[in-house]
């Protein structure tokens, strides 16, 4: 699927999980990884590790690996990770109020600078130090943040107008969890998110467990699964 | 990378939208709808609808289309959406009560039967008709549920005791949102869900955005990106 140049959706949340699997080793103090390593501890394929940082001209030196804080530098760099991206929650629901919170734990590059919500009992109201402002005030909000993403966590109902709202504010890119296609602007980098077809692969994937299908272990490969 | 026989996680994905477009059809009573008119109304391809959905042997008829009950109901079976899939949460913190919500709106096949929790304020209070127990019983919890699905919405730190239980109780498949790779049980159907790649993802296609490469538009293409 992936011609040179192009990198697909799966290499990215693959590079993602090396990050993360580089980050525990630094935080252990392990200098350098070879790529044996990093697919027996984390459950990866070797292969597959050595593919995917070819691709960005990484190689690691044969019996001797990758060095830690230099692969974790340049996937930082590659994910855009060592830049700030000023973020906006929209919708403080139960969802955005988890991701509010994760978003203000640890080194995030995605820092909330703003949120909003229309209801009107937490409006005014503070949640891992930002302040919850008037949503029918977003586009003002939005642009006075200089928030440079936008996340849409409210019902299905309102979320095109928000995302309306947010283009309005000249938002770069958005990150939509209400369970809709919304009508894109073509400027504005989209990305939707249903959670709920997270359980229909679920679903999916025991019904061909329940089949005895060979097939079903093979869909749950590492390079897509885990 | 899809051979005969094999589905993707991007096609399950692409099946799932391809429901949820049907079922908007199907309320506003349009019976049959061509993959032109889906792709049109949905921001799809025309070409990778027909693909996916011969993939299962459902052919449209040349100027007639789909009929959308039909292919509703097809796509429901083939997800497995059309049986029950007990689920209990494990956690019920923001995430897992934006997940307990949800999961109890509508004629979701995966209905909520038990939830757990480590807060003493929280354990034997209910939320969208759920009884929350206490973590400390997760074993017997899932047990006696019988749930099929674990839902794991913990700190990463207790995800592992907290599968490990799961898996003690005989669950089927366990969908994991905390920022952590398990030990599995082959046994187990397990998917990680870390919402911080979404994000991750974002950072990366702004920073191409940036170095204006002509890659960021593909890398957003219908079938992988919204």
């Amino acid at each position: 699927m992936t011609t040179s140049g192009e990198v697909s959706p799966h290499t990215l949340h693959r590079l993602s999980i090396y990050l993360r699997c580089l980050r525990g080793l630094r935080d252990s103090n392990v200098l350098r990884v070879s790529s044996q390593d990093l697919a027996d501890r984390f459950d990866l394929s070797a292969a597959q590790i050595r593919k995917d940082l070819a691709h960005f001209g990484e190689f690691g030196i044969r019996g001797v690996g990758y060095d830690v804080q230099h692969l974790t530098d340049r996937l930082r760099n590659l994910l855009g990770l060592d830049r700030h991206h000023p973020t906006i929650v929209v919708g403080v629901g139960n969802l955005g109020s988890a991701l509010l919170r994760f978003l203000a734990m640890g080194d995030s590059a995605f820092r909330v600078v703003a949120a909003v919500d229309n209801d009107p009992s937490q409006v005014g109201t503070s949640l891992a130090g930002v302040r919850i402002e008037d949503a029918a005030r977003l586009t003002e909000i939005a642009t006075i943040s200089g928030a440079e993403i936008g996340v849409l966590t409210v019902p299905a109902s309102a979320a095109q107008a928000n995302y309306n709202s947010l283009v309005l504010a000249g938002i770069r890119a958005v990150l939509n969890f209400a369970p809709i296609r919304l009508a894109r602007d073509p400027d504005v980098v989209t990305r939707s998110v249903d959670l709920r077809m997270f359980f229909e692969e679920l679903g999916f994937l025991l019904v061909r467990a329940d089949s005895a299908t060979v097939h079903a272990t093979k869909t749950m490969s590492p390079g897509s699964g885990d």
